[in-house]
């Protein structure tokens, strides 16, 4: 997802940080394609949820060999004012005739708040797909927005974590300096 | 691009191959967005071709403060046959109808036979943009089976690479054992 995580303006500068390197998150998906193989789900379809989405879900095909269709979704206008509902960036349109009957899994970077994920799962629901799972790299625990409906088949989470800031290795200004605040963890 | 490079099993397998870690990556991305910058030319979108695509584009991304619309090519049918010619896996629908007057710039991982980049140009072309810059992480010397139009505003290669065998860090079915390959090099 797009900016998802509260901006980190909103956060306490106090807030604990945890830093990722990509070696970590690779691992992380690997993981998360195991558990999907293991699962019995066999997707037809990766769903990546941009841009937050798009290397987990890059590296996740390595492993399970689908393609990946993406999508993008905001909560910023077109000023880049931050807006309470999300706005499609790009959906899926010709692709999504395609869903009715697939199997789809759907990626995405972190489940904070959950409203992304509820957003897109019902977007996706409404093409009439046989069937959906959903894989995030890291879900927070903290109150949710929104909820998983009940006809997600398989929730993955590659990791559980407190409610801490997330510094993913793809915004890092400086890769080195991401790396050593990661190690130093 | 999927698949966009010749399929490994059709190298010579004493050919030369270049592991790429994931801060290499990063490194080569964070130059591209610099050129970029000191080009003059400020790109309204990211335009990412998937999946070979999404992971600079999301690094990009950072530097940059664009968004990003995926768009997926395939060079394999429905059975996962390899085909001749270029197949659409996801193309930019109601999002493309927002190229006019916009200016791009369109991200691969790697110029190959270039066949891809000038094939999404022309498609993006024909939506009246403002303007189309260009910019791959490698750029192989090789006799190409594409052109760049001449429109084309700006062309970058993170790396010009002779016409090895490249591998990259989310291809990795084991990520320690890629970056030990990338570091013995």
């Amino acid at each position: 997802m797009e900016k998802g995580q509260a901006a980190p303006g909103l956060y306490n500068p106090s807030m604990e940080k945890y830093h990722f390197t990509y070696q970590n998150i690779h691992k992380t998906a690997k993981s998360m394609a195991d558990r999907v193989k293991a699962s019995g789900f066999d997707p037809d379809v990766i769903v990546a949820i941009g841009s937050g989405g798009f290397i987990p879900a890059r590296i996740i095909r390595t492993y399970l060999g689908k393609p990946i269709l993406a999508v993008g979704i905001a909560y910023y206008d077109a000023h880049d004012k931050p807006t309470e509902v999300p706005r499609k960036v790009q959906w899926i349109e010709e692709a999504e005739r395609k869903l009715s009957g697939k199997k789809i899994l759907l990626i995405d970077e972190v489940d904070d708040s959950r409203a992304t994920l509820e957003y897109c799962i019902r977007e996706l629901m409404s093409h009439h797909p046989a069937g959906i799972a959903v894989a995030v790299l890291h879900n927070k625990d903290k109150p949710k927005k929104g909820s998983i409906p009940e006809e997600v088949a398989l929730y993955i989470a590659g990791e559980e974590l407190p409610d801490v800031w997330i510094v993913y290795p793809w915004d890092a200004q400086d890769i080195d300096a991401h790396d050593a605040a990661a190690k130093s963890r």
